[in-house]
């Protein structure tokens, strides 16, 4: 039973397809920045065969008949599977649990202060903690902080807690402490939080490189890298906007990062900073224990784990054309993707049409036939990299 | 066994000394706005008969050596008995519990953004909860969320927290739930919160009336009295500065209040919005409780519970010439003070010179050969008001 089985040359591995718990698709609402056509286009060419979406979209997903205009955008759009994020309001506490069914997860921004979706005070945040249904997942933004007042929350109302894109040492460490008594808190990083920081914002723009949790300090990076044991997930926390934003007077915060993450990590595992172990956990493993997610049958992905590039300006299929990561040399490049039996992508060509991707929550209409976690896979001895995930 | 006690007539009442656990002495480094000298009278004339002084002075009493110099400061000045803050800094975690044998609690400021006791991140909070001793007290100025985040630090380095001048429904929300759940969680409310809301600030004036915590909403307000089961003290809050500093260009946080703190609080008393339990729970019994104090002898005070007057523009004893409570019609004077078996105030004047007043945390010195708590009482059947405390 492992996820990372050599095929035919010892260059190239499969691996499970990754699942990114952090997209921001930006439909409805904002199809000049991505949709879920593109997003998923993105996210099959970075190796990801399941997305969860954002619930910071126009109209906000707040409520049912906002659901159902981003279930139906889904549908339509995405060319891989998808769950979708229902977000916490000031208001709607009480009639989100009613579409707890549908949706993947509770979105609760609370370090934002604009938009339908800012949370006034710590006592609307207990009323999501109390009547958000148990067994889902709840996911915050909270930053600094924020990070502790959360997961007491988790603990008063014994209910787990996921926390977002951590970026920082502080918070780092007490989630690391909240985790060493037993508490019920999960946790994830974004790729630019462990590869970049404030020093690397000259070289990015300092407009461009606007982004929440910023690009923090050195010494906040390295306690990302020593606690990464205790680091559940990677996500990328795709912010697609396009260049002219970006570059305006205000621009919004948030990079483009599907189709660069897994490069970025492979380059690691190159340097010997990360197994693949590593990855398979962050993005595979550890997301569907936390987030529920059945198992996608028939899906894989193929690594080249020596190919050589450098990243450039702007990526083939987001719309995002700009990546903070522009210039990197990585080792390590997404060769085939197979979603449910069918190739999705394969040597930098999206196969896949919108409309073939499914949502995760609906998954019982495409039963498994062979869980590709208990395919009997061959190893030749000596040729493969990374044993058995747990 | 009771604190409250019919004397000569119905209208006045004995009640043991009250203690104040939150004053800003401002000595040593600005003794134009108070001094022990000044401060402890007043305290005397609002029927407190023990302070605890807090470490924002000037030096700021983060170290041994600033500590002897409050130490110093207090011995010569006071006139009641006190207590002395130390405060956490972002680098004395590991020196500070060395002065935990002289000292009566540390004092974490977690919202303040200047000074010598601004804690830079939450990993310094951790570090003060992991050093400081268990046995001892620990407060935190700790507003919003951040409330919730340093009671998940109590939680997690299991030791007790106190909750200073809780101002907000989310605070006393968070407070209320962390403690149903049995965390070790205290707190305080000051006067100003309780009878002031930011709706009198056109009245007090928008200068003078700066205040950290703000004068928040009436919401806010009754919450506060919604919740008084579980708010353990009254504490003044007592921040004195010159008149002219606050009608300034920049208006230094805080108000006066060791001399208005008990006409109010028995004004509700009258009013039937508290009982003289309420009072003598929050303010005697408890804070001897959460800062293990011991008894002071042959210590109370007498008040006329029926004596009406209205607030004036400035008491007599504190050097900050206003109070935000001017104007306020009142029911209750304290009448009599004695100090380990000295009259300490009576009838308007302060007695007791400078250099009267013991460190707690000396009293070993002070035996007390009659516990107060433990003296028998005769109750005229019909006469008193209020019932023993437990
Ligand atoms: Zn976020
Ligand atoms: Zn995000
Ligand atoms: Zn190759
Ligand atoms: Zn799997
Ligand atoms: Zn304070
Ligand atoms: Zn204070
Ligand atoms: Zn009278
Ligand atoms: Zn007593």
């Amino acid at each position: 039973k492992t996820h990372i089985d050599c095929i035919a040359s010892h260059r190239v591995l499969r691996l499970p397809g990754l699942i990114d718990v952090h997209v921001h698709v930006r439909e409805p609402g904002a199809t000049h920045k991505e949709d879920f056509a593109s997003a998923t286009a993105a996210a099959l060419a970075g190796g990801i065969t399941l997305i969860l979406a954002m619930p910071n979209t126009n109209p906000p997903t707040v409520d049912d008949q906002a659901f159902g205009i981003s279930q139906k955008c889904a549908k339509q759009g995405a060319r891989c599977d998808y769950g979708i994020f229902v977000g916490a309001s000031s208001t709607n506490y009480n009639t989100l649990p009613q579409i707890g069914g549908k949706a993947v997860a509770l979105k609760m921004y609370l370090n934002e202060t604009f938009t339908t979706l800012k949370l006034d005070d710590i006592s609307i945040w207990m009323k999501h903690f109390e009547h958000w249904p148990k067994n889902l997942p709840l996911c915050c933004h909270a930053e600094g902080t924020h990070t502790a007042a959360v997961i007491l929350l988790s603990e008063l109302f014994k209910r787990p807690v996921h926390i977002c894109h951590v970026a920082r040492k502080e918070e780092i460490l007490v989630i690391r402490a909240a985790k060493e008594k037993g508490l019920a808190v999960t946790c994830e990083v974004a790729p630019h939080h462990l590869f970049l920081t404030a020093d690397d914002l000259d070289n990015i723009g300092h407009q461009r490189g606007q982004v929440k949790p910023p690009l923090c300090t050195k010494e906040d990076q390295q306690a990302l890298w020593d606690n990464l044991e205790i680091v559940d997930c990677f996500a990328t926390d795709h912010a697609p906007h396009t260049v002219e934003e970006k570059d305006g007077a205000k621009p919004p915060p948030g990079y483009p990062g599907l189709e660069t993450m897994l490069p970025m990590l492979l380059t690691a595992v190159n340097q010997g900073r990360l197994t693949l172990d590593d990855i398979v956990s962050r993005l595979h493993t550890n997301p569907r224990r936390i987030f529920n997610l059945p198992e996608q049958p028939d899906t894989y992905i193929e690594v080249d784990m020596e190919s050589k590039w450098i990243i450039p300006e702007s990526m083939k299929f987001t719309k995002s054309k700009w990546t903070p990561f522009a210039g990197k040399h990585v080792v390590g490049k997404v060769r085939r993707v197979m979603l449910r039996g069918e190739v999705a992508y394969i040597d930098g060509e999206v196969v896949l049409n919108p409309g073939f991707g499914c949502d995760i929550k609906s998954y019982k209409h495409f039963p498994s036939q062979v869980q590709s976690d208990q395919l009997q896979v061959q190893i030749p001895p000596g040729t493969y990299i990374g044993s058995a995930p747990s």
